[in-house]
């Protein structure tokens, strides 16, 4: 694919930039932010000219509606920047597809194409310094949409604003991470917005994840809410499950997140010739699979960290350690992941696009 | 009870009032706000000085977490004006203890006493004008909390902002209300934030009320998410059923709000003889009470409109119209709580509390 061009925006630079005095090897992920940012209002049905424009606080009414209903929806994205000094995104149309789905589920506008990923492509041209060479390092993209009408009544907005803000990332390391299978909170309810990337989602899982720190795990794997009994996503991230040779996650559903690395994760394994299966994977396989020694790996997939190993699960007062692979899934998915992200081996799948 | 002194406030006042250009007998619910807002932020984990200052837009940052992640919550409640022209607040300390509750939820800091009640009598004094005698006016008060700190990572924020703002309202009047029973899209997950009054609970729901809307219902009355046989929530209102003459409402639960209209019509019903049972409900039990003729009311409460009388229900394609009831339990209720907040009738329960 190539990005859609966009015929109308309006960009006032920054007069001087703030790159110099950014530490690129010591960023904290998503704290640093680029000198410019775009934004795109709705208004009266239709979407304004986009503009970019210098990263800034916005003067925003106190009973707008993001603040009281929570109306509000986000993708997460990366540039990476190849040995040519070329920017490109990975899979921004799945990205786009998905925000539009979110935005139907959360009762907002969709967003045109060629704001969202024609808009991408004009500031990423700008900000493209901001993209450093060399693996693990990215640009992290945060598009996002709010609704920016007035009124403290609970009904959708009939304003909103689009925006796009960046923040240069190094690789994101989790650590040695140990996880909590949930058997009390959750994620998401049949027939909620699980599946969609709404604010609300995140929040809900700050409480019980703080509890799972407070017990010494990095983060919970959520289960469905009705038994506790099906796997579902592994804090923010899809979370697959390899036993024997076979590489399982759960379906997408509107319980859970359609992530981008995990469907990529999902064609790449394939491509390998390693067995996929999404379906629910349960609770008590898992522990059959410690017993019988099949369960060989259970990792996070998502675009912060792309690929998370988790190392150590707990489940009712027990926390079983899993083995270390010599010749481990999760990493030989990464590597492969992140090579063709970074432009270091072909892209047979055309994930990549370059911005230009 | 009597509200807590606030020690420490500062108070800016608007040059001038825009009360005369208000219309006060044509007013939509929740689109017109007073002079002033109260603002009160934490950071560094400690609340400052609270201000009350002119009602205007502020500045945020674009990655200001309650964007992202949805954390952000809020009250409902209202200011009544007696013939005295003494201004009271309806069961203030249970907004505040279940705001708080919230926080606890959402892994927001809790608010204290001096702050939320003390510095509402202190707005409320400001703005006592903007509330109107008569039965059916009030000034509609919104408390709320959102994340101020900035980072597009998703975890708990380290600055918040509370606030209060203030709108008068008209009677709320919902007209003749229709209701579909919610057969796929669910409100709340069992360890979830139903309980909470959370922005992300209500956004949520925008998308199945536009599918309601469009099939020509006003609301829909939620069911628990594992097998929708369970009778939850009316819209953003709690929900009661009357079959005979005995009074049921779903207990409170994690799935299920607090709330004070609802607790106050138990606590009144009880006190009129009326038999009253916090069960689940269940589907099956309105369509057996509309063949044997026992169902004969169903209704929400809530802050809002205090009490909505719902005429007619539909499930699995078929509606079902209540009977017109001479002696409703519903419209007594109504008329006995209302003239407790507008003082027109004894307070036996001390709900009432006097600003000043």
């Amino acid at each position: 694919m190539s990005l859609k061009t966009i015929h109308e925006i309006d960009i006032v630079k920054a007069p001087h930039s703030k790159i110099a005095s950014v530490d690129f090897d010591n960023l904290i992920f998503g704290n640093t932010f680029t000198d410019h940012m775009l934004v795109c209002d709705f208004k009266d049905g239709a979407w304004g000219k986009p503009l970019i424009k210098p990263y800034e606080p916005f003067l925003i009414d106190p009973s707008a509606k993001v603040f009281h209903y929570g109306q509000a929806i986000f993708e997460g994205m990366k540039a990476y920047k190849d040995e040519s000094d070329d920017v490109w995104l990975f899979r921004p149309d799945q990205n786009l597809e998905r925000f539009n789905k979110s935005a139907v589920r959360m009762a907002m506008p969709e967003v045109p194409e060629d704001i969202f990923l024609g808009g991408l492509n004009e500031i990423l041209k700008l900000e493209k310094d901001w993209v450093k060479k060399g693996m693990g390092n990215s640009l992290y993209i945060r598009p996002f949409m709010i609704a920016f009408g007035t009124g403290v009544v609970a009904a959708p907005s009939t304003q909103y604003r689009f925006m796009i803000i960046l923040s240069p990332a190094k690789a994101y390391y989790s650590g040695e991470v140990k996880v909590i299978i949930a058997e009390h909170y959750s994620r998401a309810a049949n027939g909620g917005i699980g599946a969609a990337k709404a604010a609300g989602n995140y929040s809900a899982q700050f409480y019980p994840q703080k509890l799972a720190n407070e017990q010494g795990f990095q983060q919970i794997i959520w289960t469905d809410d009705a038994t506790h009994t099906k796997l579902e996503e592994a804090g923010t991230m899809n979370v697959f499950f390899r036993i024997g040779d076979k590489l399982m996650t759960a379906p997408v559903s509107e319980r859970i997140l359609d992530g981008v690395t995990r469907k990529s994760i999902i064609a790449l394994a394939k491509s390998m010739g390693i067995a996929v299966e999404e379906r629910s994977v349960l609770v008590e396989e898992l522990i059959q699979g410690m017993k019988d020694g099949t369960l060989k790996e259970i990792f996070g997939a998502g675009t912060a960290a792309v690929v998370s190993v988790i190392r150590a699960f707990c489940y009712q007062d027990t926390t079983y350690e899993l083995p270390v692979q010599d010749d481990s899934f999760a990493l030989k998915l990464k590597e492969k992941l992140t090579n063709i992200q970074y432009k270091l081996e072909d892209d047979p799948f055309g994930w990549t696009v370059k911005i230009g």
